[in-house]
């Protein structure tokens, strides 16, 4: 068994051991990422956690490098998609050991999320489910903002002058009709006035229908992405018991 | 290649960068219509917006009249619904400008957001699903009024006594009920009995799938003709198919 | 054309005129028993409610009389659904005129909207849809209680100690999971403790479908009773056009 | 009729009566296991829920004992799911009589509520929806959760300086991602700079589709159970029917 299998494959025990450390490693980072950003850490913890940091960079950093040793075309892996995500994992580390210290490149580690896509069927579902419905989205993702544009107006319109605080320009309206037409309602701005209430009724009614769209186009995607993938293992399980009855 | 063919067609070159720029001037004219709303902008600003305005309106009078001489029909373009919806983006424009300054007439403006229906299949679709939906939504609209109108009235019985300040009449009932029943959920008036609480929870229970029926059936009435459009594409195909085997 | 033919059926214009007089009255009604709810309204006001009150029960009272007198089976229609309805609509006035002035016979008044009930197919949808429903509803219903009771308890659990005010007890717990399992999240009461954050965000993802079960069922069952009417409809086309073929 | 029969059947009217008489005690207990966390319960009270509770775990006791005995296989019944969970409704009562008495284990007496699937079509119907779903809600809980994380990364990047208070660190993120992306929306937290404004409505539109996608599931995993059950009743029918045929 040689260390090619091991990083590629995930059918020994060997393999699968790595996949699943690499898998913790993600967690454990993203986990520290977030603890970072606590308020009112003691310096101790903070040390700890660039240890930590400082640990998962060089593990993934080996990682990074058994890929490349590894793979059968190097040139291809650097430049693949995961290429990519492997070495936005390790790099931010190594520009702020650089002295390259920016806000934005240390938020830049968060994209270690990515990694976790080669172990989810999910993701791979969701990357072909948006690619079906990316004309159908786009298509529809117009109608709705033409919906809360016009929704924003109205409420602006009836609300304007008696909340001039809370709406103190369409862009609030916006806001108000984003929350509102989701169905999340914050609660942070709603109209008081008859007239806008009565609008916020009418658009609700008929919009709401309009804003899910997107929602709904992406959920009937994914049904579509799973039942072929339903279809296509039936097709190779019965090819796979026609061989055997052939024999 | 005549003007008429950059006006009205949107298959040569010219025909789309005319188009994208009309769509450009549209998003344009909503983004200074939204900004002027906007508190506290210095008069360099304001002046600014106002030549914008100026410009804007010119050269949407400019794509009128190229419509109104390049239509075959010319009284047809002017009396249809798009040679209305063209002559109402510039005539509050004029109306200002000839000393009718109602804050009504300006903010009639924001009809130009219509215009951009010309470049949107969804729109197409929308108001197909619409005309599809409309007698089932009316329908089910009336069933709608009927259970908002009976949460309004349990709510007010039960929470007018405890809550007089925000149950004032039912008429806030309502708003209540169509918060509630819509699942947004401000958070300005709800429940704060026991027997008002467990209404909340009956009508909830019973009453989410009647209120969200509209929504649903114009989603249904939107998979319906998104169904028929692809239908008919693959008859086309097949006929082209056919045209060219028999040739 | 007799009364009879007026009353009870609107197939010709005067009938059509009488069924629309009813509906108005009825509207009329609701509206005015809304805005006497209204806070501060002046004596004037009042005593005009007054008069549309005692106009309105006397027109209702005219309109039962003549379903009476037009009816074929006179008692059939007098214990008959509607007939107590009807009933319903004019009995709180002569009650309140005989003295009995209760405010629950008072509201027993909105009764008047289930007269509507006459005129829309969406509630003889809706009644059809609920019969058929009804077994499953129940079925899912215990289901949701149970949900409803666990994430009660759960986020008593994890909140009565941080939040003493907000979670004194279960039955507070189990507001919070009405409000929250409906996805309405008024925002009154939520958890604050980390542990209570992540119950929520378990029972959240896991229990939406399950508290969507009831009304998804209702909306299931809608969709079925319209694809039966259409149906319905089809074949009563097809036997009128055999018919014709025939003759 | 023996004592197994009324236990373990419900054909019977004493059969039925023994379950009814059971499930009105898990009812009663839960009330009682609610009413107890009421605060400023008089001693009085207390007394009564003390006792209340003494005959409930008596006649709890009773059933097991009747359920042990009158079990064909009587290891199997203790060692089984509903073996575990009578004794789990009876435990916590006797270890607090024997000194025993942490609040935890008080607590495990809401697990009688698990009593009541005995009862319920749609918890054996949801047990099997769940056991359908399991794979594919695991599959899309992992893209649920990966979601809900870069939506708090992404709002805690935009909102943690205008809002240092709300947004602490990026587990108030995720705490504001679950109430949004459920729609449940408390308005606890919100985004308030224009930035985090945008961001929310771009998660939202495109995010709504995958955090419902577990509820989805569920419900979709339900229609199917219940579609092969009442398949399974017409069979049934059917070979029923032939049977009687052939007779």
């Amino acid at each position: 068994m040689s260390i090619a299998e091991i990083v590629n494959n995930n059918d020994t025990v060997a393999g699968r051991v790595f996949d699943g450390f690499i898998f913790f490693l993600i967690i454990l980072s993203l986990f520290t990422f977030s603890v970072e950003t606590l308020p009112g850490l003691t310096e101790e913890y903070q040390r700890y956690l660039h240890y930590s940091e400082v640990v998962i960079s060089i593990l993934f950093t080996i990682e990074y490098i058994l890929r490349i040793v590894t793979a059968e075309k190097k040139t291809e892996y650097i430049f693949s998609f995961y290429g990519f995500i492997d070495l936005m994992a390790i790099l931010p580390f190594y520009l702020v050991f650089l002295g390259v210290d920016l806000y934005v490149i240390r938020a830049l580690r968060v994209l270690r999320i990515v990694k976790l896509t080669r172990y989810s069927v999910a993701m791979i579902r969701l990357g072909k489910a948006f690619s079906i419905a990316k004309g159908e989205v786009v298509v529809f993702l117009l109608a709705t903002l033409v919906l809360l544009y016009l929704a924003a107006v109205g409420v602006y319109i009836f609300e304007s002058r008696a909340q001039p605080e809370n709406f103190q320009s369409i862009f609030d309206g916006l806001w108000w009709a984003v929350a509102s037409l989701t169905t999340v309602g914050y609660g942070d701005i709603y109209p008081v006035t008859a007239g806008g209430k009565l609008f916020t009724f009418i658009v609700l009614i008929f919009g709401l229908g309009i804003v899910a769209a997107p929602a709904g186009i992406i959920s009937s995607a994914l049904t579509q992405v799973r039942n072929e993938e339903i279809k296509e293992e039936e097709n190779q399980s019965r090819e796979a018991e026609r061989g055997q009855d052939s024999q």
